[in-house]
């Protein structure tokens, strides 16, 4: 078979891949990029962008149509045009697509469309070659899960992938999975006129996230018109005349609805159909264990992005920053990632952005846990924009002051997020957050607020 | 006369005076505020929040109503109904200023209504009484000041605030006087449906700020339908049949134009009318100089907000901030604003934030300077938003990497300010904002892009 030398392999061209790919070339390396199907990977094809594009779409003629009424603004919003919204989406993925061929081009990356099968830690198979290097990088992503009781057949049952090729725009859907992404998926069905069941098996939506989050996220979609369901599981389904007939366990009573689709959203790192059992690896868990340096068990090995991580943690900011430390790591540099610094955002309308520890963490950490909350309904801004769900609280350890988490609730919070991530990145204290001088008006405000609050010292709060 | 012993008399309940008064009262201080006429200030009542409304507004109208149809939202809008705006406005603020009279009773501080005459740097007459403390904080802001040629008389010749009470919604209008705010006025009068001049003295807009943002607004403006004159100053007004007519010098040449209402906004601190003579201060610069402590040459007396700083330093924000700042050290601790960290916003479509040195400045002050830049049309949350003409620059100092400087603009930037805030207050280098894990996707992603860019490694850059 041929034979063909790089010194840095990258199975995947999603956002860890990409990243790596790119980082690898800057250092030098020559790089063989492997992916076997779309370029962008998941996220830019079928999660963030595509839902990010159909939140903010929502978001206008829901939240902007009507602040600006209020404003004096006479406006008549029609019914959305799915087809024109999709294929805006459609257009943009194609032109970041390119975009992302045009700078592996530039990059002088060997960009290689076929499945990858893998022979060792050093040895690829692809089209009948072997690619070897002494490094490798697996930034295979994550797949759909087949619900327990039934496949996925695309029709009746489906995942959020089939919402985005076209779907009747208006029906009675049932989302479940436990993935943190479904209040996005409900909350746009439910806009565009849809009767939405969002069921969980946790006693509450987004359990992960404090409480104060939770309940308003709920608040919200409740008042939508969505039903929420809490420690409530599928039973059973069956086709029935009109559509399916879903048998639910709902806090330990048995309940029985009729929907049209069930958008069934669970993910799991893609651990098959490469041959990773070739490599020794442990494969016993739900993804690849890495250390902070992105390395598996196996010395030369790195994994990145969702292959690497739990459902809950599938952010492509993750990917990308992963990409970035296996190539460098790969390529001689002592690099890691700051897992602490993850932003866990939602493109929901108000929007959600969670950096670092929540107060339950916290304490289960052994931190002496202060918190201060600055409501958006008492920031002038908050109070511009009608934010009276708006939230952001801040968890603190006592002794240095030191910040460990950030959480928020309400417009714009996913751009505020950043300041989040660099407290923690930084080791911030909460005087050093007291002080900065934070513009007026804007959201990013009550930081400061909040973090005066943890010192018992608020300036603007009753 | 009747005399009353306080720890701190604070003059003007702005955002200055308030801040000022809630902290020494935390700090267990006998408080008296006064305040001849308005709670909260010209940003509360007359600047900050009517006009950041107002630009929601139209932000609303023009540009997501923009999106919104290429979204495939059928939107109908209809002109701006003026008055439900302002009633709107006027609500918020009223709600405001209950919610401050709230707070000020909460921290039982003294607040007179009257007008204050200073004695000495330790008595205040107000309404025949001697107020007596042994440190004075000075917040009166600041006023509009007349043009050169002719008064402001309320009908043809206007300030800002005349917007605010109701004016014949479309017209034409000319801005001056070389406020950062202009641009805000002009777009919002442009979007409502009027002709108008915008004409600087300088030879940009926003002179200060970096010529990338300057020229990206000025564009913005112009395709508005906006005429943008630099370099221009006007030389005589006379009453006209229709208006106004103004004779303007535009980079040396005479042009003449009509106009029916000239809107003048320069402002300078209030250094009049409380006696500020009387305490020996040295008044002949146009503001009252102060320290990082915002002490005065004089001790124990201290000035906050616009009443200690030139117009382009007119924010709220650094009022406050100053304000906490004076009552910690009126109270016997050690506190210090850092000017470096204070960020200039104006709440445009799209919106700008600067923090800290440009370019220029940076050189000027002896750094060896890099910068980088990304372009908001290559990321992808910027491409959804259709910002087009958004960008994110840094600027920082070769040697040490250290962040001297990040200028923004595009959709949601003011919000994004706190990150470069903390950025240059925690003395932040390159290599740590590149390493940044910034939620994907957003416009906050392309700070650090713009970090790598600056060390010559972006990763997404074409």
């Amino acid at each position: 078979m041929k034979k063909k030398r790089f010194d840095v392999i990258i199975i995947g061209a999603g956002a860890g891949g990409v990243a790596a790919a790119i980082r690898a070339s800057q250092l030098k390396a020559k790089v063989a990029l492997i992916e076997r199907s779309r370029l962008g990977g998941f996220c830019m094809n079928s999660a963030c962008i595509p839902f990010t594009h159909m939140m903010w779409a929502s978001h206008i003629r829901g939240f902007f149509v009507s602040l600006g009424k209020d404003m004096g603004i006479g406006f008549k919003a029609d019914d959305m045009e799915i087809s024109k919204l999709l294929r805006r989406q459609k257009d943009l993925i194609g032109f970041m697509q390119k975009g992302v061929e045009g700078i592996l081009k530039k990059n002088q990356i060997d960009l290689i469309k076929a499945k990858a099968s893998l022979r060792s830690p050093k040895e690829v198979e692809v089209d009948g070659s072997i690619l070897e290097a002494e490094k490798l990088i697996i930034a295979t992503g994550s797949r759909w899960l087949d619900p327990e009781f039934a496949p996925i057949d695309g029709k009746r049952i489906i995942t959020s992938d089939h919402l985005l090729t076209g779907w009747k725009q208006k029906g009675r859907f049932l989302i479940s999975g436990d993935n943190p992404f479904m209040p996005e998926v409900a909350q746009f069905l439910a806009a565009t006129g849809s009767q939405v069941y969002l069921i969980t098996s946790e006693d509450r939506l987004l359990k992960r996230e404090p409480k104060s989050i939770s309940s308003r996220i709920t608040k919200v979609l409740k008042e939508a018109g969505i039903n929420v369901y809490t420690r409530s599981e599928i039973l059973s389904l069956k086709d029935s005349k009109n559509g399916l007939k879903i048998k639910i366990n709902r806090k330990g009573k048995e309940e029985s609805i009729e929907i049209d689709y069930l958008v069934y959203m669970k993910r799991k790192a893609m651990l098959n159909e490469i041959g990773l059992e070739r490599l020794g690896l442990d494969l016993d868990r739900d993804y690849i264990s890495v250390n902070e340096r992105m390395e598996t068990e196996i010395h030369g090995v790195y994994a990145v992005g969702d292959v690497s991580a739990p459902q809950h943690r599938h952010y492509s900011h993750l990917a990308s920053s992963g990409g970035i430390v296996a190539a460098e790591n790969a390529m001689g540099m002592k690099s890691a990632i700051d897992y602490r610094t993850l932003p866990r955002i939602l493109y929901t309308s108000p929007q959600i952005a969670c950096i670092g520890l929540t107060e339950k963490e916290a304490k289960e950490a052994g931190y002496d846990v202060i918190t201060g909350t600055a409501p958006l309904s008492m920031n002038p801004y908050g109070m511009l924009l009608s934010q009276d769900y708006g939230l952001i609280e801040i968890v603190a350890d006592k002794r240095y002051g030191e910040i460990l988490g950030i959480h928020m609730i309400g417009e714009g919070v996913c751009e505020i997020a950043g300041y989040g991530v660099l407290a923690i990145q930084l080791e911030a204290t909460l005087e050093e957050l007291s002080k900065s001088i934070l513009p007026h008006p804007s959201i990013s405000e009550s930081l400061a607020e909040a973090a005066r609050a943890c010192m018992s010292k608020p300036i603007y709060l009753p």
